[in-house]
């Protein structure tokens, strides 16, 4: 029997290893919380409240204004967002607070892990591209990159594709800029939903549940579910 | 001066009268929320909470699931956000826990002044049609409709779109089977985020607005912000 199973292709055929590395932004490599201090600062009390539901609209308005074909860039959902937000929580809102909290937008802390990650993924081997293809604007991207001192090949923005994730046309960039089919391509997300929107794309796809929160029920399973980031060092 | 007004066309030029009105279903016309006292009766305690992740994960699937370009009816996009939800809010999901509550789905309460308000646009222009537009099933919609003992000239299904709202063909929907231009239908949703579709599609849009919610940041102003349905009948 061991004869034919040999002949046979194995149902759970590992993927060839991947060629590139894809980070998702934030939240995966940049902790959109760490705006809470900012917000915290400003409204004191209502930090956490405001930084939830800032995040939450933030993805509700990119999806949106995604299916209506009203794309604005990501700077432009982000500041709308805090809007709502604000309004909805009855803080008052100021260009003041939006050029405030915008900028702590742009200096996103890592999580403890992202940097030493980054680091020996490329150490072991120099070869494969490490890229970030995320919905923020590039200057938003360059600018969270930039103050982390972070290294990679490639900075993909949604912008290039006038949409936002989860339409595939953006996972789309990683494969048309990188040259390598979908397969060949690793996607790391802390957002189950991006991972989602990756694995019905055809990436090999990482889902880092750092919160041990249920999966998405979308009818796609990320091949992999890790705790960590550092935990892709030991695949 | 007044001579030179008079011949120039009015900034402010009051579309149409509508040739049909059209209203979004759920959180509309029925009580999304209604649901509340089947999940209470389930899971004591956590009616309120369960009942409202579920909507907001309906949503958000129904979202996701267009971008992606993996449609499936509202039915299985309710299900799934209704096993996300048990999941997060660690309450134990079941088929029957399943069956249970989505019925309660089919048998949603109206909101006070939908009926008589419905009647009455009726009686007022018997010419004038009257239909829903929803995301949901054709057969949810159909029992949640027949359920209440409602009529209306059309119910359509963003089924018959292969996506769901804020996509605009949806929205077209409603202009093929009515064979109507967008100027003369009038839409009603108290979802912002679906008014603001339906503006972005070119609808005369009529936001109700229940609660006294802030406007949806996302570039688009409905025509007419209302407090109840029955506001309708002073337009």
């Amino acid at each position: 029997m061991g004869f034919y199973f040999t002949l046979l292709p194995a149902m759970d055929k590992p993927s060839p290893t991947p060629r590139a590395i894809v980070f998702d932004a934030y939240g995966t490599l940049f902790d959109v919380h760490s705006v809470v201090a900012a917000c915290e600062a400003l409204f004191p009390g209502e930090g956490r409240a405001l930084s939830q539901l800032w995040r939450t609209k933030q993805l509700e308005y990119s999806w949106l204004r995604s299916l209506m074909g009203r794309y604005v860039d990501f700077n432009v959902v982000t500041q709308d967002a805090l809007q709502y937000a604000c309004a909805s929580l009855r803080l008052e809102w100021s260009e003041a607070t939006s050029t405030t909290l915008n900028d702590a937008y742009r200096r996103l802390s890592l999580f403890d892990d992202t940097r030493a990650t980054l680091e020996q993924l490329r150490a072991r081997q120099p070869s494969r591209k490490l890229a970030i293809l995320s919905n923020g604007a590039p200057d938003m991207l360059n600018a969270v990159v930039t103050h982390n001192g972070l290294m990679f090949d490639l900075v993909l923005s949604a912008f290039d594709a006038g949409v936002f994730k989860p339409d595939p046309a953006v996972y789309r960039l990683a494969c048309q800029r990188l040259d390598l089919p979908p397969a060949e391509i690793a996607f790391v997300s802390s957002n189950g939903w991006d991972a989602a929107g990756a694995k019905a794309f055809g990436f090999t796809t990482y889902w880092i549940n750092r919160t041990g929160a249920p999966g998405e029920a979308l009818g796609l399973t990320p091949d992999r579910q890790l705790a960590t980031l550092s935990e892709l060092l030991a695949l």
